[in-house]
């Protein structure tokens, strides 16, 4: 009898949902503190609302689900797993045009993808979004990168870029190669400048037909980082270049003064976000060690929403891949919760004695102290010792002795030590 | 252009959200202290892992998803939605056969069932569930009921009633009135009692080819509530029922012990739970006013996993219903949370004093308090009525006489009262 999970997929056990639901916590208190509140989407939207949104690519990885009810044809598809939180998070903002303005959400939800899995990499994988929508503040983008950075430190990470990026600096640079009409492909290739490098890169934009006259005058738009690279662009790109380069300089000074340390955010050239929507800044995050690619990436969207309603309205948002943190994490050993969220095992001496540890156990459960209560009939020491295995600290034990004066033994099973406690002094010492 | 929700689907805004958020904290809060640990399970399961376990008319109302890659036919099907959470806890324990016994896990996440739209029922809701597997000791039942109680009642309900019965009396019952080969039949009827009533169901039945001669022997044996009802049943059905009046007297017995009030349970031989997994004690919980049938059920299922693997494990939990439970709190008035989880909107008085909203917004957040800053520029008492129509409480106010003093204004929105304060002293204040 083979029983399987769907592919791609996998469960999370009580340690390992423990050790995520802590980052998940850390992430949120980040996103709260920056005035952002929480917002729920539907995991099943209209097909018709994810179709055109995503590129080519994006669109085959799309799960489509079958009509049901309603006399639907066999085959027909009417909807579909929701593939990111941004493209319903401007179905959100055209459905209720009353939304108070800027609207700053934040959303914790799962996304499919029918990709080909890999490590860190899932067909169902959580997302942690924060965007503001309605301003084309820098404000607005600068708090995204602090968010960001401020996430991360809180998560215990030391070493990390935020790398920064303009679409019209990409489009300006593109162009200065006399390439404008090849602008999708070009960017696509760029995108992988990480994983296969500057002559990998070369390779591919030679054979989709970039001449090499081209090509030797992009590669020296792209090679500089941080305000020397900016500086460069100014000088060499002109005024068409100035709006962007100036709104970057301003997303970089306002991040800085929310915080976000200089060694933690450098403009950089070559990142080539792959989402077809963004509009303006665009920025993603890399830890150095270990190299997993992006832990998180966002960017500047003003046309996405006057997709779905004859507004147009500016957002910029960004987005953490939880899996992907929870690879490094993990990795790092950076995750040491507790394995256990219960405090005690309240044991059972005895059948007869039952009701005493019933008593027990429920005082401790009303004073708020998370307690197991031992099941079945099961020696003493088999009971501390699936206590100790499952990571529970403490157990308790009320053997005739302890029933007949009023007390407990309370047993540490990190260290073996016991005391003999009455009531009071258990809910004191748990609570 | 047309933008629409997938239909029985709906957005949460922050302020539902926050009162969705209060509720899923209170339940999980319980759950942990009664030694619940938390487990996380794909939406996405493979088809045959849901067939065949949810009877003919809940197999209808899954979600089917399309076959995504690696060839599959046009319109073939290897994927379904979770339609609850009890049928992937049996695929993880057959999955995972080191879990240690009992295991228990809790677990809150949304379900798929393509039924039709009504009040407080949508096609994707969230469950709320607590599981014991691996013991068939009655501990386990009685916790289910106590942490359903202490669930209802740390969310302020008062009046409240957890129906309690037993799949085997149930049995003997239909058995007594001579209907066994009918039983499911039977009980389906039954368990729309409370919609349309004995005359209702009694015509049911007879439609169904059930005799008078049976009917009339078999509603005496429901027509009692309570202790008087298994004393009835006993003395009825003699022997056969001994066991599971045994069981149930057990299990109320032991629920009484964890605190909960004799009020707020009760057997009751009418309670026909729909799912056809269940084997031993079933039970659900209603509010008396508004009526909205029942808001949470369980029971004990000791087959199930057996479905998935060639080991006997039995199990029992309690499954609550979020959206339900949250429709009669807001009808009743029951969720007075906060609007918004932000403490305080840092307003800027001008272009040139940005740098100093900054500051004091960035020494907020530092600090741990939840801020937005205001963006675009708007005069004053425009970001004042922004701050208040969503709920912050505070808005801080840096003029130039405060750049100058190195102090702000903070203005409770609520009452209107304003105070000068150093950045210290707003710390204090807002922290």
């Amino acid at each position: 009898m083979g029983v399987h999970l769907a592919k791609g997929t996998r469960d999370l056990l009580p340690e390992q949902m423990i050790r995520r639901q802590k980052v998940v916590d850390t992430v949120t208190g980040v996103f709260r503190r920056y005035g952002f509140e929480p917002q729920l989407t539907p995991a099943i939207e209209r097909i018709e609302t994810l179709t055109g949104k995503y590129g080519d690519d994006g669109e085959k990885l799309i799960y489509r689900i079958l009509k049901r009810g309603e006399g639907g044809k066999r085959g027909e598809v009417d909807l579909a797993l929701r593939y990111d939180l941004t493209v319903p998070l401007a179905r959100v903002v055209a459905m209720n045009p009353d939304l108070r303005m800027p609207y700053k959400r934040y959303q914790v939800q799962p996304v499919w993808r029918a990709d080909r899995p890999q490590k860190g990499r899932f067909r169902e994988f959580y997302q942690c979004d924060v965007d503001t929508v309605g301003t084309t503040d820098p404000i607005a983008d600068a708090e995204c990168l602090a968010v960001l950075s401020d996430c991360l430190k809180a998560l215990g990470f030391q070493e990390f870029t935020i790398r920064l990026n303009h679409r019209a600096l990409l489009s300006a640079m593109v162009a200065e190669a006399g390439a404008s009409e090849m602008e999708t492909p070009v960017l696509v290739s760029l995108d992988k400048l990480d994983k296969i490098g500057r002559e990998g890169v070369d390779a591919e934009l030679s054979e989709r037909g970039l001449s090499e006259e081209a090509r030797s005058s992009l590669w020296p738009l792209l090679e500089q980082k941080g305000d020397a690279a900016l500086d460069y662009l100014e000088d060499n790109l002109g005024e068409r270049v100035s709006e962007a380069v100036e709104n970057i300089r301003q997303v970089l000074s306002l991040a800085h003064g929310m915080g976000v340390d200089e060694s933690h955010l450098v403009f950089d050239p070559t990142l080539a976000r792959g989402l077809d929507y963004y509009t303006g800044p665009v920025f993603e995050a890399v830890v150095t060690e270990p190299s997993v690619g992006s832990i998180a990436g966002g960017g500047r969207y003003d046309g996405l929403i006057g997709m779905f309603c004859k507004r147009e309205v500016p957002a910029v948002g960004v987005s953490l891949g939880l899996e992907r943190i929870l690879v490094v994490m993990e990795e790092l050993g950076m995750l040491n919760t507790a394995k256990s969220q219960s405090k005690a095992l309240v044991t059972v001496f005895s059948p007869e004695l039952r009701s005493e540890s019933l008593e027990v156990v429920t005082r401790l459960r009303a004073a708020g102290v998370n307690a197991q209560m031992s099941m079945d009939a099961a020696k003493l020491g088999k009971q501390f010792k699936r206590a100790d295995s499952l990571g529970i600290p403490y157990a308790v034990v009320i053997g005739p002795d302890e029933a007949a004066s009023g007390q407990v033994v309370l047993k540490d099973l990190g260290s073996g030590e016991q005391s003999t406690l009455d009531l009071e002094g258990l809910l004191q010492k748990l609570a």
